[in-house]
């Protein structure tokens, strides 16, 4: 039976109206109420503009209170945020709008330009809307669980990206999966740096108008606005992906965070244990995490009670959720299966590819994992980004924490190329401080990794493709050689 | 659409084996491992007993970790279980057992003898269960939230009693929905003294499951055993109704508790203004709540956030739930109608009672209510224990709260009697510290109430009758009478 609940954010309006619900890098803050007031009044702008329960709406937007305003606006209408990744070219926004069938998109003013070869019936920046008369509609004052939020479509690194649905039931269960794994405390406050348009940083937001929590709103990831809003501005958590760990622990040095700072919850793939390890040392909370678009954000996550003795483990399944592993090897290592109320319903007008990722009721997620004797996951790699070199199985991410121990390596990351001899083998792309030589990376490996492991070439390159969200985009790793000379 | 999530006592088990689940008073623990253990042997003993999925399975017994261990295990055969109340006659039990379908009986030890003339099919102590064989069966894995797991039935101080149906995604919802209110505390610890036959109990036991949080098992309420336990054995929350609050504050005297107990739940009627006001001064976190069975335990509760600023009132529906006013008076005062997914489908094989509780999907609760202007609830009465005397009406716990405020009156009870002049008038009766006079009382009275609010006949008893919940039940009130001579 679908469950209704009141709208989450008229919701915490009425609980705690005067409540900090987002605060800005300068200090500003937005209670409960003014947020209420503001993204129904924005709905009320948008009724005017003909969307109504059902249109899809697209948004092209950085990190901006406003693009906050909007997805809560389209609640109140019954509409679907279609949210779109900056970083895209036009020719793969296009392709989404398209697929997602939107009939308006709405953009920040910063990215008006960036929007005019967009193909939508309308286009408007949210100062467009603000400009707007409201029109005189009734508002959305229930959710019902089964409705469709939110659209987002997954990085697509294989075929064409498809387009993630999400209800407000998978939203809701994923803010209290969450909840119930990390504790609710009423002093919380949640930094928020990963991008809007990815489910990721989306979640916060939404955790924000369940929890009735304040989010401290920063429009991108800099290390150092971060480390001292950490020190310095009452943060108890935080969602990183790796790339800002390492940063964040350089800028530490030898101090220690405060000690309300409670959870660095890590997603985006797993992380080189080396990094783990040095995390622990700096008594730095981080919580591994496993999960993607589809499942709403993080599914699995290493409680605090059990980080310490399985670094390197991204936990067991939170409280409403299920995992398996299908098909596994004679190492255990196999396809990650979940379920769950969190996961979504299928792919947006794309029946083949739902059919295709769903068994019963798993999904199958395209990733590679075990389960140890304790039943805590370890993500393998991406069964994509499996490199098979003479019919032996390579994670890339094996050798990538191994190598990323070594001094001198920044950050690294392993893709398979073609070779005739051995159908694959793993080759390395390497920001180092400078000074290491190729000998000395090889010296290192062969003392720690089999030999069909080793990189057979190396490269060092100033920075690694990385997405919107800081992961390593590890197809486009071998197209950085030919942009390079010095390999 | 169907939710469905892992078996929650399972999940736990998984997540936190060897995390106590239940305490007992002489300090033994009982792991979620353990408890998960002991569940399931139960439930193949049961399923040895031709018990079934959808099998109805009466309950009959005092606080006692079997009987969780029988609650659970019901569970794991997707068996309902009926909770009987120990203190009801023979005649009353027989009713509840025929109207529910149940077809085997279940008793702790003690309650034998009083299950000897039941209607059952098959009854069976704990201890016969445990003596079984197993059966060779599959144990549920999953919950499917629509699925009903308990009965109970309401008291039924009008007509016969109606046997509530709760959902697991009553209870789910339920304990989700008192976590978003009361937060969730890695070191939380329930005291649990209400009778597990009762909603308000029974839910200390699910939320453990859910949250993964010990609770501390009292067979009963012994105010000087409860107060050496929050003062010294960990407690953090406690769920109570008034009559406890008057106890423990006895006993509490010039001490304070530590300052981990964050939590006295209060439930179970209005509470007098005095004894809240009493709480407050010595610095007891009391939260009052609304609730009952239907509700799957309560549904609005006074935040901390507020607890200083709104006293007498039972807060604002928790973050799932809605709640209004329908028919107000010219005082905004109507019945409290409530709706969410922690509110019962209705009421087993009643499709009558169900039909005339609901209005769409609000419940009509027959309680008496009104929104203050910042939306917050004052539960003033049981719709059928308003007096009507002379047009005016006279809500019992006003007057009740006004004179429990009077030196030398420990416990009040006001009742309607009927009366030729004026339809009805209000009648007193009065647990005293033996020195107070009626004149006293009556000119007590005088200053603080109109004068068709003061008892028109007083009544000093030993004690007021009450329920298993320690809940004053006001239509046995002019009973007593006939039974006191010094009136």
């Amino acid at each position: 039976m679908t469950e209704t609940i009141p709208h989450w954010l008229s919701k915490q309006a009425n609980l705690a109206p005067d409540h900090p619900a987002i605060e800005l890098e300068d200090g500003t803050k937005l209670t409960f109420l003014e947020l209420q007031h503001k993204s129904k009044l924005f709905a009320k702008k948008l009724a005017a503009m003909e969307i109504r329960k059902g249109s899809h709406v697209g948004i092209l937007s950085t990190n901006d209170v406003k693009m906050i305003i909007a997805i809560h606006a389209l609640s109140y209408i019954g509409a679907v945020a279609v949210l779109l990744n900056t970083r895209l070219t036009s020719e793969e926004l296009n392709y989404q709008l398209e697929d997602a069938k939107v009939s308006v998109l709405l953009t920040s003013d910063e990215q008006l330009s960036k929007a005019e070869p967009l193909h939508a019936h309308k286009k408007k920046s949210f100062t467009d809307v603000e400009n707007m008369k409201e029109a005189n509609v009734e508002l959305v004052s229930e959710l019902h669980l089964d409705d469709t939020f939110t659209i987002i479509y997954t990085s697509g690194t294989t075929g064409f990206p498809k387009g993630v649905q999400h209800t407000y039931g998978n939203h809701w269960w994923s803010a209290i999966g969450s909840a119930l794994n990390l504790g609710l405390l009423k002093d919380d406050k949640w930094l928020a740096v990963l991008p809007m348009f990815h489910v990721g940083g989306l979640s916060i937001y939404i955790k924000s108008a369940i929890y009735g929590m304040p989010v401290l709103l920063f429009e991108k990831f800099d290390d150092e606005k971060v480390h001292q809003a950490i020190m310095h501005r009452g943060v108890t958590m935080i969602s990183v992906v790796t790339v800002m760990v390492q940063r964040l622990i350089e800028k530490l040095g030898d101090k220690v965070y405060p000690k309300e700072f409670r959870c660095m919850l890590l997603g985006g793939g797993p992380a080189p244990k080396s990094l783990l390890e040095t995390a622990k040392e700096k008594h730095i909370p981080i919580f591994q995490s496993y999960g993607m678009t589809e499942t709403s954000s993080q599914i699995a996550t290493l409680s605090p009670h059990d980080a310490l003795e399985k670094i390197g483990s991204s936990g067991k399944p939170l409280v409403p959720a299920q995992l398996r592993i299908i098909h596994p090897d004679q190492d255990n290592i196999g396809e990650i299966a979940v379920k769950g109320p969190m996961v979504t319903k299928g792919y947006f007008h794309n029946q083949d590819a739902t059919k295709k990722s769903f068994q019963d009721e798993w999904l199958l997620t395209g990733d590679l994992g075990y389960l140890d004797d304790d039943g805590f996951l370890y993500v393998v790699d991406r069964r994509k980004d499996l490199i098979i070199s003479g019919g032996e199985n390579i994670y890339p991410s094996e050798i990538e924490s191994v190598l990323s121990a070594m001094n001198g390596i920044k950050e690294i990351g392993i893709v398979g190329k073609q070779d005739g001899t051995w159908g694959q083998v793993p080759i390395a792309f390497i920001v180092s401080n400078n000074e290491l030589t190729k000998e000395e990376i090889y010296q290192f490996a062969e003392k720690r990794l089999a030999k069909y492991k080793i990189p057979k070439e190396v490269y060092f390159v100033d920075a690694l493709p990385r997405n919107a969200s800081n992961k390593l985009v590890r197809n486009k790793l071998l197209s950085t050689i030919n942009r390079r000379s010095d390999s």
